[in-house]
């Protein structure tokens, strides 16, 4: 099973990035194959036929599960993220992808936002949105228990699924 | 593996419910163990403590999947269907039940309203929501082909979970 | 100018029915004219052509601004309040209605319900929702100054558009 | 009254640009005094901090009615909108501004993406989101008359709050 996280933050090397990692290995049991650090992918970004853009693409096609992790903008997933989204073929780029929503906040105000927000976008690419958005306190997310628990509840699940697609 | 169709239509016996029993045939194979056509329930459904409804929750608890089905009231849900749900305890209401969430509208410009709104909705409920939002044309289900095409993408999916759940 | 307060707990003489009166007093200056307890509307919710239903209809249409007030079931507003917004007539039914969503939460993590998934309902009934949705905790509405902030910012706003309307 | 289009299409000079000039001048009866094709503003996108961007952010804030105009990717509005819009204060950025959501898809299924997804971005940002999200198709924005009919509907609401602001 290959997993890989996607991270959305403007700011390379982000919390957002720490906590996607914690999240895809307390899943699994192991670290995560991939990271990709979406905004290290720069100007090609804004573009189509990129070839670095295009690699990250297939990478996140070929795993069973990724995690798709996002500081909350404007109550929201950043428009980094959706950047790179966009390159996906619309109902089937992350097909069999059991696909994980993952968001982080200063505040609680924002914690619909995983479930409402960025999940929809990515059933709408075809992915195996089993599991709920998970929604992060991004001071808090290394020690609060909350991936943990998460985890707990949901391992067994991925786990299944990973097996089926 | 016990199934059952939860029907969220003011009218009894309507279309939803048909639509409903096709699609959790279609997604078993076999036709659902139980029907809930929630307008049934009458007027126990405004407060708390009714037997009926207490005991239709038990239903939906005990079952493996379980098939949510509306019309289209004001681009959502019914009130009818919400009423239900609310007898359900958050978290915890719908723990290890494959919630597959189905809507029916006369067109279809509220075609994402079963992804964006009925599944967030069944999500909190603690439902495992591995199905994406089906919308159906109201004028067409029975015929159009749709039941069937999602079906065939996604019972595996629903077999690989009610086995872990 | 008519302004109304509807409210959609289903207990009577709700935390929410008072959040609801201040919050159109702290918009208009004065009392609301006409507050409707939905759940006092009682089995008549659950069909078609109720004569004291179509009465609330009534005043909430002839109504130049009108607060919809709910506690957050489920992560959203609740099925009392959508039995009685299914009455209204798609597209006209609020025509010319500044409409005001109000939930109330018992804490932060549902504080955006009010935006993403009240407001819609209105629109969709063609209300004039110029206000955003406005969450409020249950355990502080009443002194923890949001109403007056939220009325400071936005009553201007609501006394231009009930004058257009 | 100084009135702005902004356009999140990854292609310069697009037909969601030209859906935007329409709209805002429906609305106010004279052509948009400023268009923001965010894709011409480049790489500056991805930082904080770029000029260009920094003046188109603040052309923005200096109108009172703006036209936020997106195709529909994925279900939803652009990357390459989003990315513009994180460059907004939140809760205050949209200040005063009228701000209207606008979306073209290549056909109805989508037709929810402007209310439930653009207009809360607007709407956390500060703006004044009086006016229903808008759906056109791309196909034939510019003879169905849809704009019109919408302009009819609501430039009466977008004339008082720009009166106001």
């Amino acid at each position: 099973m290959t997993t890989t996280v996607v991270v959305g933050n403007p700011k390379p090397g982000s919390r957002t990035l720490d906590a996607g990692r914690l999240l895809a290995e307390a899943l699994t049991g192991r670290p995560a194959d991939h990271v990709i650090d979406v905004i290290t992918l720069g100007s090609g970004l804004l573009a189509w036929g990129d070839e670095a853009v295009a690699a990250s693409v297939r990478v996140v096609q070929e795993s069973s599960l990724v995690v798709f992790a996002s500081p909350t903008f404007k109550a929201t997933y950043t428009g980094v993220l959706k950047l790179f989204l966009d390159q996906f073929a619309g109902g089937t780029g992350l097909r069999d992808v059991v696909s994980v929503p993952l968001m982080l906040g200063a505040g609680p105000a924002h914690a619909m936002a995983a479930d409402l927000l960025l999940k929809p976008v990515l059933a709408e690419l075809g992915g195996t949105c089993a599991l709920p958005g998970l929604f992060l306190l991004d001071s808090t997310y290394a020690e609060d228990g909350k991936i943990a628990e998460y985890a707990e509840r949901w391992a067994g699940v991925a786990t299944a699924l990973t097996k089926v697609s």
